[in-house]
């Protein structure tokens, strides 16, 4: 696939920065220490100045501050970081398997309608009464259930499956594996054995919502699990049934939510945290990585869980100490009685 | 799709409620504080018996205590949630894809064996020497591979992957993206590089076992791993070869269990567990959320380890001391010697 | 499926070990409790000598030291764990859907190659210029996005995504439902909002890597997420981008890596572990279950964190101590103060 190319002065007028004058094409972006000629880079961070001397990239984004210390020829911005995240999307080709169009095999259910400009690729399967908003693209061997609704301009990967019932908004991106819609873990015990409680809710996702590889979404059982706008999941999330998590909060991979838990706006929760059921958690609230979250936060700020990493035989020894800990403050107290 | 309705009378007959006499007509369910007048609610606790005077519901099931505070109708049961999943059931649509009949887009081997009234939807294959019972749902894009047997009435969602050789019992559900029979992790460190060891053995789920998306059950290396009847799991959960699960044991989201570990009957498995290899968890056991299971545990009981959620600023201070917790106890013995 | 066959003379020479005279048939492997009088087993270990006795196993592979145990033949070998791991590659059966050639109703792109032998499965999507080596077998339903490259008798399973870019070597297996490629979670928070930052970069696979099922092994930014050669990942694994991981690493299930941290050779890092990004663990590093790693690993060793487990109650009032335990510190230097 050809690669994409723009001069310096056109980068200049796309990312925002102070006028340029110059013909050099630049294809693609890489760091400080790996960018070429042909390359554009930025300085995020002051730390990582030193590397502009270095840096081959034909072009670099900075402060108005770093302007001077640049070798090649310097982007000015107000944020580089947010240029970069720009400059992305220029260089960015098209991903997954070939799109374009409805792939002759794919299975289309006649009562579903699709928008203008809809990319439907090889064996996947649109149900019945799907209504799929203009612009979207729906990757290989994908299925799509009954009475879906998926919102203008929003990617749907390969191998991505959404259950009956689900809406998703616009400008969402659904990456590979990701499972929308399965049964809430619900179940009434029953004198020992478990009588399943059908889950009749739905999922609702909001506009701007990423979903992560193999990320599982809950469907809810009355109600909808509902997903704010402007929410990024990272990979291997599972979202139970009847969770809502506000706008613009952001969950890196692999942390597990249970059922009825709400999570409010602007949070962010770090990897492989677990936090239980039917809790509320504020708005602008933290977490740090791996942490158990059993208890509703009702105040902003930032939560932890857990121990930090030594050698084993010294964690040994204290692990074991651990299940005496109680009964250590009690003799620390007596001996503050003598 | 036409939603399912009943009378209030009629649900009082299917749902083993005291005798009413009402036409009014229902057709859904719905929580005490969202059910509107043709739905169902139900009082599960006494905790939510304030509920019940602003619910617009137009029938609530209540046990015979509460009869008298239902505004609209009461349905007198023993247990109301065991009885609001009897009416789950009711009330389900059919989930996933359009089904129904065998559709012409799947492949399906000459050599498999197909019950009455067994579905398989678009590009689902089912590979040599398959059995798949009556009443058997199978959903789009789903793989089954040579050699597998599914029990009657059985539904596998869309984009489930079941390796050769697999045994599923009757009644049993399956979500999409679960994978069952992929190899166990089994290699022999041969002077510094890892040989693999081919797994040999199947996977054998009972009936009546819910398997979560996106869980993954390996198969055994010579032997079976062994799924019992009634097991219920949620999304995520990753089984290793030669796990045995007891029957009817509940496993939430996220919990990962390591090779040749037993697991009892009527265990509880809360959510983002490990549990360590070449275990015995005995019958009855309960382990609370993300705890580390590394030895076996042979009296039923409830179980747990990690530490509670505080202050991130709070938390590093007292995280960095436990790396010294061994110490202190030679320190507070020695203060006890004085 | 026929099984396959061999005499224990045969076993001896493909085994390599010293020479038996033995026209009994082995027609498979089971432990030594397990085994039949046509089945071969092993001593792994001198704990279990004392099966040896009750074993029904034809034939037994066994160190020097243990030659006279065997009640039926032995195999005497210099290890015969290794043995055993050689053994299961002789009487391993094709897994998976029915392989052989090309599907007709798989999706081949015009411009892909495709070396000799190559089997493809129904349903499976090859995407724009992929180039696939001699001898491999692409399971159902999966999909490889443009611009792959597959090295030579690599395996992958049904139900994978390789998004576009990937680079996988030579006798690779990759297990059902593993992401390969997906985007890397990179977003710029711009007042409040979060800006996507699209992953430039691919994914690279070394030779002989394994890769489990429902695994996800992100795109980098600009650079490559790099595995190494004969790394082994079990399922359900987390690598987010521009990670990097050397030579014959081993990583158990549910394991989450962060993105830009750099794994050693030779390291072992064992189940549901997550370690946070933009560190370096150095080569020959190994973490036991559960334990979050959140500083770089410069020296070799085994390394842990977290508590054990105890019974509920008892966990619980330890728990709430150690949310004092920094002030616990305090008032014993206190009392060494008096």
């Amino acid at each position: 696939m050809a690669k994409r190319r723009f001069t310096v002065s056109e980068l200049a007028v796309l990312l925002g920065a102070e006028t340029v004058d110059s013909e050099l094409l630049i294809d693609g972006i890489g760091t400080l220490q790996s960018a070429a000629e042909n390359q554009l880079s930025f300085l995020h961070s002051g730390r990582y100045q030193s590397q502009l001397q270095a840096s081959q990239a034909g072009a670099v984004l900075v402060r108005p501050e770093h302007r001077d210390a640049v070798r090649s020829i310097a982007l000015v911005v107000d944020d580089p970081y947010i240029a970069y995240a720009r400059a992305t999307a220029l260089f960015c080709e098209q991903s997954e398997s070939s799109v374009g169009g409805i792939n002759p095999l794919s299975t289309i259910s006649e009562s579903a309608v699709l928008g203008d400009g809809v990319s439907v690729d090889a064996h996947a399967v649109i149900g019945d009464r799907v209504v799929i908003g203009s612009g979207v693209t729906l990757g290989a061997n994908s299925v799509i259930g009954p009475d879906c609704i998926i919102g203008e301009n929003t990617r749907i990967a390969a191998n991505v499956t959404l259950y009956n019932k689900i809406t998703v908004g616009a400008n969402c991106v659904i990456h590979s594996g990701a499972v929308i819609g399965a049964d809430g873990f619900g179940f009434a015990n029953n004198h020992g054995e478990w009588l399943k409680i059908h889950q009749l809710g739905g999922v609702t996702l909001g506009d701007r919502v990423e979903v992560g590889a193999n990320t599982t979404i809950d469907r809810g059982a009355l109600d909808d699990t509902v997903i704010g706008c402007g929410v990024i999941l990272d990979n291997q999330i599972q979202i139970a049934h009847n969770v809502t998590i506000g706008d613009n909060t952001a969950i890196a991979g692999c942390t597990a939510i249970a059922g009825s838990t709400h999570i409010g706006k602007n949070c962010t929760i770090a990897g492989a945290c677990a936090i239980t059921g039917h809790l509320t958690i504020a708005d602008g609230t933290h977490v740090t990585a791996m942490s158990l979250i059993s208890k509703s936060i009702l105040q902003a700020g930032a939560y932890s869980s857990g121990t930090v990493m030594e050698s084993h035989q010294q964690w040994k020894r204290n692990a074991v100490r651990f299940r005496h800990l109680d009964e250590l403050f009690h003799r620390v107290k007596k001996l503050e009685q003598l």
